[in-house]
């Protein structure tokens, strides 16, 4: 482990899709970092994690020389701010894009979890509605990023930016519970968009090996289908 | 109505906590705006807040030159980017210390408004059990204080910033609650240095006219227990 890897470490779990977040803004600044896996067995949260995040006791957490930041999204604005000369530039400059950006990313914490949740069987809740529930959301999504790509590859739009990390790290769950349900949701016939703008997520560089495999979700999800490790709370 | 204000419009209510802050947030920053007020009668939003949050259908909604912008928390930082000449800054200007507002602020919005909801009976809920959330949001935040403000005055230092109006947007419907309840949350006794911050508060400029009284919003409590048109998903 180098210098510069010891001075950040993120403290995570592989499936979680806010920890996602937190590696592919590290890897677009080409910040190195160490990361400190939490163990999945129920209820042995680390001393490092509860001196961390003593509020929520959750992942991830950034830990910046030691001093740690919680909570997804305001970890990613820290890391474009903290590396603010380390290009690309996460959050877009103008100002309304960038509270455009904000809105549509919390709109995705909002309304996909919950949505996920019910359909990976982690909740309990009606499957139906769930599935009706993220069709839609994903069609708003379809729609935002026709307006905000102005038809280039991103919602950033020639780079990666704040509201692309927000969305593609929930994909991995996205497609796992496309399996599990047997219901395709990000797919070509019906938001033929964003299935085009995942795909190239997944060959983009500091993307494609921060989402974990969807295969690798579904075993995931029927091991602790009962214990709820990952979805408890964490942001 | 001079141009300038035209300019700016806030689409609100007065008793929400979210239109607060957006009042603080452009008093502090001595823009000029125009007061939309939302009818109260149930359902029947304005054609122009349709219009304007499509998504959501929710106060507030703050239009620059006609461009709208939704949630509260997105449109005060919206408000420090866009008049960022303006002083005073409303984001503190460290990466870190950004950091540790925004955390507190999302904290505030995660715990406060399904307490007070449940203390107002505008939701079901058991209010003993939602008292000792409030009370123990408001312990925590005491702690936030002290480590934040460094013996200054407020959570941004010397001035008011992003943390104040977070938290002090609700500080009208927790004197409510408190008539409602009789219990006292923002207490002497109990958070000292959080109740004499609330008092400079309310003695400041930018914060005084803003905050609805909170007998008003016993009354208004009581006239709209059933109908729950304010906090009904706004933010």
């Amino acid at each position: 482990m180098s210098a510069a890897a010891s001075a950040v470490r993120v403290i995570g779990l592989w499936p979680s899709p806010f920890v996602t977040r937190v590696l592919i803004a590290l890897k677009l600044k080409g910040v190195e970092y160490e990361f400190v896996e939490e163990e999945l067995h129920l209820g042995k949260k680390s001393e490092l994690l509860l001196r961390s995040n003593p509020v929520h006791k959750r992942i991830p957490v950034l830990l910046h020389h030691g001093k740690p930041i919680s909570e997804s999204l305001v970890i990613v604005q820290y890391i474009d701010e903290a590396w603010s000369s380390a290009a690309p530039a996460i959050l877009p400059a103008d100002p309304y894009t960038r509270a455009v950006h904000r809105f549509w990313a919390k709109y995705i914490d909002d309304k996909l979890p919950p949505a996920i949740r019910t359909l990976r069987g982690s909740d309990d809740g009606d499957k139906e509605h769930a599935a009706g529930q993220l069709s839609a959301a994903l069609q708003l999504l379809e729609g935002a990023f026709l307006e905000l790509s102005q038809g280039k590859s991103y919602f950033g739009g020639d780079g990666v930016g704040y509201l692309d990390i927000a969305l593609v790290s929930y994909v991995g769950w996205v497609r796992a519970v496309e399996k599990i349900a047997g219901v395709a949701f990000l797919d070509q016939a019906k938001v033929p968009n964003l299935a085009a703008w995942a795909g190239r997520l997944y060959a983009h560089a500091a993307v494609e090996d921060a989402i974990p495999d969807a295969d690798k979700l579904v075993e995931f999800s029927v091991k602790y289908a009962s214990s709820k490790p990952i979805n408890n709370g964490a942001k």
